[in-house]
Order: C-alpha cells, then structure tokens, then sequence
C-alpha cells in the first residue's frame, strides 16, 4: 500500500508552490527595505526553550507541542512558533554586544499538534520578524507597519490592524485581580479552559470566543496604564497614524502569549471565516531575560503564511507567475535528437527557460507539449536544417517562422525578447 | 543559565544568512531554466517511508534517524533525505497521470543523528531535484549537468563529477556473488561495517574509505553489464562529453543508497578534507513501485549546502553581497525625529533600502552607525529644514551636501541610482 503524508501536514506542489515562493519573495525584499535581516535558528530545539520562552500555562507547550527524546536522550521539540528560538540565537550568538540594534526576519515551518482545519496545520509556516534594544515606541510602529505593509505588497485587501496596550508585569498584576473580582460571580458559568485562565490568566477570559457575553463590561486595562505606558501607545499610534496604517484600539485584546509588555496588536482579514486573525505580535522586554540573556528588549510580529494564502484566495487575488518557457525544442531523427539535447543544455546555460521531450513523443505530442508549457517558441530541428547547421524558429503566438543559425539560437531569442 | 541550540544545529545569523540566500536563489534560477518545478514535502513523514524508501539495511534507517512517536501514537521520523519524501508526494498525488514529465526540485533541512563534524551536522541543508517518467539517458545526463552548472554558477573551482553504471538489479544480484566470492578470503581482516557489508551489500565494501586496499583488483560492474545498461551508459557519457561537463568513470562509485539503477554519480570538489563528496544522485528506476506507486522511473541528485559553503569558503570565492542601505536618516530635535519617523516610512514604500536611529544617540554616533551599514547617503533634518520642508542629503563617498524637499527625497535618490 501507498505510504500518506502525516495528517495536518501539505505537499507544496507545482501550481501551488509558486504562491509561496511569490510570498517568501515579497517578504524577502520588504525586511531588506526595512533594514531587517534573516535568521535561520534550528527547525528543533531543547524543549526547555519553549517552556521558559512561550510559557509553562499556555496550549502550545501544554498540549500543542512535538517533543521527543533524541538518541543522546535530550528533550527536544519541534519549534512550535519562531520568537523562542531567535530570542534564544540572540542571547547565545551575544547579538545584544552589537552596536546598532538587532533586526531580524524569518520564514519557516512551525510544528503544533492540533486539529487540522482550514488555515490550521500541524506543519504550519510563519513569516516573523524581531527587533531587540530598543523601548522607542517608533520600533513599535515600523513593526506594525512593516506588517501591514506586507498585506499590502502581496495584495490582501480589507486588512484591518487592532492595537491595544497591556502595560507592565506590575500594572497587569494589579489588573489580573480586578478581572478575577469581575469574573468570580460568573466563574461556574465560563467555559472549561476559561475556569483553567481564572486562576493561571484571566485577561485570556477576555478573547476567548465562548465567552464574550460574560467578558461584556469588564474593566478595560487601558484604564490602569500608569503616564509611561500610556505615553509610549499614545506615541505608537500617532506614528501609525503619521504613517498611514489604518488601525483601531481592540482594548480586549491580549494574544495568546503571555510574554508581550505594552503593545499588542493583531492583522484581521475577512474571508476565511471564524478564525480571521492572519497574524499579529507584540513587545516582550522581558522575554530576553526569561530566556536566559541580559535585560534587553524586544518588539515583534508573527504572521501565518497559510492564512495568507486563504485570505487571497477567498479574495481571488492575481498572484503573478514565473516566466513560462522561452523555447521548446524538438529534433526529428535520430542525429538531430541527439543534437537537440546539446543544444538544449547550451540554450539553458545562456539564460533561456528551455524543455524538449524525454518520452520519444511523435512531433505533434511534441506541440502540445510546448503549448501546455506556454513555450514563446519552438523552435524545430530536422536532419536538413541540422546538415546546414540551422534550426527553424516558430513563434507560437504569431505563427511565423524564420530559420536561425544553430549557434545563434540563444542570441537570437534573447533579442526578440529586448524589442 | 542561558539554554543553547541542540548540539549537530546552527544559528544561521546576518553575515552567513546571505550566502544561503545567494545559494538557494543560484539554484532555483537555475532550475527555472532547466524546467524543474519546485516542490515542498513535510518535515517528518510516516517512518516507514524512509524504511521501505531508504533501506532496512543503510546506516541511516539503522543508527541515524531522528524518529518519535506523535501524540497520536504514530511513528514519524524527521526526513534524513530528500528523496523519499519527493517520491512520496509524486505517488501520492498522482503527478504520473499528467501527459509531460515530472521535473521537480526541493531545498531545505535534513536531519540525521550523527557526530557532527566539518561539513556533518545533525541538521543539514540539501539541494536537490528529482525527475520522474523517462528512461531516456539524455535525462540522466541533464540531472548530472545540471549539478554540475549549479556547482559553476555559485562559482566553485575545480569540481570533478565521477560516474558509474550500477546497472540493473538482476545484473547486479550476479555481481554480488562475484564480490562475495573475491572478498571471501579476506572476509575477517575487513573493518566491522564490511565485515556486516559483506552479508548485506558487498558492494558497499567497494567504497569504504578503511578498506581501500583490499578492494584492489576487484571484478568491476561495468564488465557484467548487458547491452541495454551499456548502451545506455555510453549514452550517457556521450551527452556528458557534448555538454561539455567534464566527468570521468569511477568503476567503484556505488552510493550509500541501495535503490540506484544505471548511472551512479558524484560530484567531489577538493579543499574540505576527507569528506570531498559534495553531492551525488542517480537513476532509480525500482523506487517509486517500493514506495507503493507505480512502474515510474527516476532520476535524481542530491547536493549537500554545508559542503558547498565550506568549498567556497576554502577556495576564498566571492559571494555577492545585497546592496546596503540607500539611505540613513537622522532627525535633531523632537519633532524632526518625530518627523523622520514617518519619512522613513515613505521612503521605504517608495523602494529604498533605508534605516534611522531607535536608541537616541548623538548624532556623531548616528553617522558611525550609518557607516557600518555602507549607506550610500545620509539624510539629515534639522528643526530649521523641516520648518522649510527640505532635507539635507550628503554623499557619504564625495562628502557631497544637496538640500532636497521632503516629499522627493526617495525620487531624488533614485534619479541619483539610476545616473
């Protein structure tokens, strides 16, 4: 019997994988804009990391996550979000020791044990970026907007950016007990995880999608921002208005991780149904510390590559695709066969996007060949043409024909293309 | 304490980050016009994929793979090689039933736990393409060149491609016994591995680096070989010479990988020591029926990332670097900076790679920070220009000092880039 994929895992294949590369190139070149630079941290890592740098209490690392042993008998597991692994590259790489600050992107598969649905794998892809050393609220915004940005480039359209601020460790403290007073007359009534996140986090009460009705009048956290936090939201989104980001306060908002300090913001797109969060992220100044490293800060953004996709496709967005074939060859007889695949190889290595057949096709399964391919021409090699050392060009749009030096076949493609 | 990466992993940081890209972009441009599409396979996969399409008896099945149990109680594996996944995938979704020739490519991470080493890690990054559906040996001789060009476009020197025939299994079931036969004698004075070998795979005898000696004056294959694998070989090798890719016949080339039929091949570069392999692949025409699919022939190569970056480093070649920043920005006072904020923004729509100051220093350390990045101007607003809505903008390789107004900055830069 055929051995299958693993469930909640996908094959990328032709047709499908170009809309990927189309995505990561995008990124690729908005993060060189932006002055942020790759990171490729380890596909596993110590399951430590992600204890301590995700979060002892949160679904990845209590039911989410793809540990084993390894054959030293070292916990390992499958990184189940990028930030963990590039704080920890960060700190072990001593980055912090630069002078300018460190600014860095990713791209890459993530592993969670979960239901598969929709938008939702078990090998899903993120595109992040993370910046460290700074507490300018200006950081803040060109994260944000780096990310919106992003939507824009690969064209989403009605993204909609909400932001809020959840202040310090102290001030979330003080809040956290002003949630559970809120709560506690209704505490029988919430939802099971939600009875779990009364006692371990209750502002996780507040975004989750079974208990809206009873999160309804809650007191808001924006309230209990002490000047500092206040005055670094309220300089975030001057920036982002400055900038033209459109976005709007969420004061219920809070992330699923439990690390993020002041700004918290999510990207939202209509069209792939309930779960329309696409990505999102936020500043951790104390995740670096957690981890390991010195007090430094750090602002960032984790958007889901899947999503994306599904959000353009419910969108019917044009994804360009790559340049089809310039040239299809055929040889008819053995000798310009033969000669064919010569050529083939020299045509290719002078730039041309080049294809003959390997299956011993007639010539008319040869045409349709070069059609499926969308070749711009093809060009015909017989023994005549190939005893006078000339190859027949057809253009496949047009019709027209013209007999081209065998030597110059590649010049001469090349020309047409520049006129 | 801080936690580390897994021993066998690397942080692939800015500064190294860029020759992977230039890497992967080398070899994806290249099967572009090679007509190789690229397809993407799970990280882990069903482990007995890799058992049936590996091999029971390869040192990678026995003492390498990285494999656990899901939370599902299935056995996965990570993939310690790119082949079985792509073959997989090929079945599964029956890419067979289309008219033309699978051509397929794939880049990314492999994992086998071994003592990691110069150019070893227990993550390492492969390059490969896999071509499913003909037999016809310009096929075979396309996959070896195009090895071979991707070796010579990221500018390695000196790469020498070594080639064999493994012939057919029947052919080869009969050469086996001939081995047996001439290793008998000698049977207990071979190393433990071939000691095992000879019972298993005696060919594998033939490629030990400990028993080299022992193998001299061995039956070679090529001499067994029926008319069909020998015209085919010499086919092959026929092509090759007309490619112009410079090869030569190595009679004891047999793989680590049992599947391969026909050609067996290797590119092997010097200057990273003993391990001087670089890559290699073959035909496997039995592979696709044992992994489940149907009567399909392959051809394939493999190419080790780790390898060719160790080359490179060795022979000094020079990789290209991506353009640094067009500009750095520097805002004096308050509301310049604020300004500069969102100017930045604007010029980074608008196409520039651009950066400015988050950790409000002093402008003498602004302009050293904008050297490190190369930029090629530096901007500077004063509290004076913006009441005016110009900019100061100055060379940083004439000194050169111009006043631009604020909303033709990026347009006045890229007037200058294009000049």
């Amino acid at each position: 019997m055929a051995i299958q994929k693993p469930k909640g895992t996908a094959d990328l294949l032709p047709g499908v994988v170009e809309k990927w590369q189309f995505l990561e190139s995008k990124a690729r070149e908005l993060c060189h804009r932006f002055n942020y630079k790759e990171v490729r941290t380890p596909i596993f890592e110590q399951t430590e990391l992600f204890t301590r740098g995700v979060g002892e209490t949160t679904d990845i690392v209590q039911k989410e996550m793809y540990t084993f042993d390894d054959k030293g008998e070292r916990s390992m597991t499958l990184r189940p979000e990028g930030t963990a692994g590039v704080v920890r590259s960060y700190v072990e790489n001593k980055l912090y020791g630069e002078p300018d600050l460190t600014k860095l992107y990713y791209m890459g598969p993530m592993f969670r044990y979960e239901q598969p649905q929709a938008g939702r794998q078990r090998q899903f892809h993120q595109f992040g970026i993370e910046a460290f050393g700074s507490t300018d609220p200006s950081l803040d915004a060109e994260v944000v907007a780096l990310g919106y940005a992003f939507t824009q480039d690969v064209g989403l359209k009605d993204v909609t950016v909400e932001i809020n601020s959840v202040g310090t460790p102290e001030i979330r403290a003080v809040y956290r007990e002003k949630l559970r007073e809120f709560f506690a007359p209704v505490k029988d009534q919430l939802c099971k995880d939600c009875q779990t996140r009364f006692d371990t986090n209750p502002l996780r009460i507040l975004d989750c999608k079974k208990d809206v009705a009873f999160g309804e009048g809650a007191p808001e956290l924006l309230a209990d921002l002490d000047d500092a936090a206040r005055t670094h939201f309220e300089a975030v989104k001057s920036y982002l208005t400055k900038m033209g980001v459109p976005f709007q306060v969420n004061t219920r908002l809070v992330r699923g991780l439990d690390y993020y300090t002041h700004t918290a913001f999510e990207y939202k797109a209509a069209g792939i149904g309930a779960i329309d969060t696409i990505g999102g992220g936020g500043r951790y100044n104390g995740l670096v510390e957690q981890i390991g490293g010195p007090d430094q800060s750090g602002v960032g953004l984790g958007i889901g590559l899947e999503r994306i996709l599904l959000v353009l496709e419910s969108q019917q967005a044009n994804i360009p695709v790559p340049r089809p074939l310039d040239v299809y060859l055929i040889g008819l007889g053995e000798a310009a066969e033969q000669e064919v695949t010569t050529l083939l190889h020299q045509v290719r290595l002078n730039g041309l996007v080049a294809e003959k057949d390997y299956q011993g096709r007639k010539m008319k399964a040869q045409m349709k060949s070069a059609d499926r391919y969308q070749a711009t021409y093809v060009a015909i090699l017989g023994d005549d043409e190939l005893a006078r050392g000339e190859i027949s060009v057809k253009a496949m749009e047009t019709g027209e024909q013209v007999l081209v030096p065998l030597p110059e076949l590649a010049a001469w493609i090349h020309k047409q293309g520049s006129k």
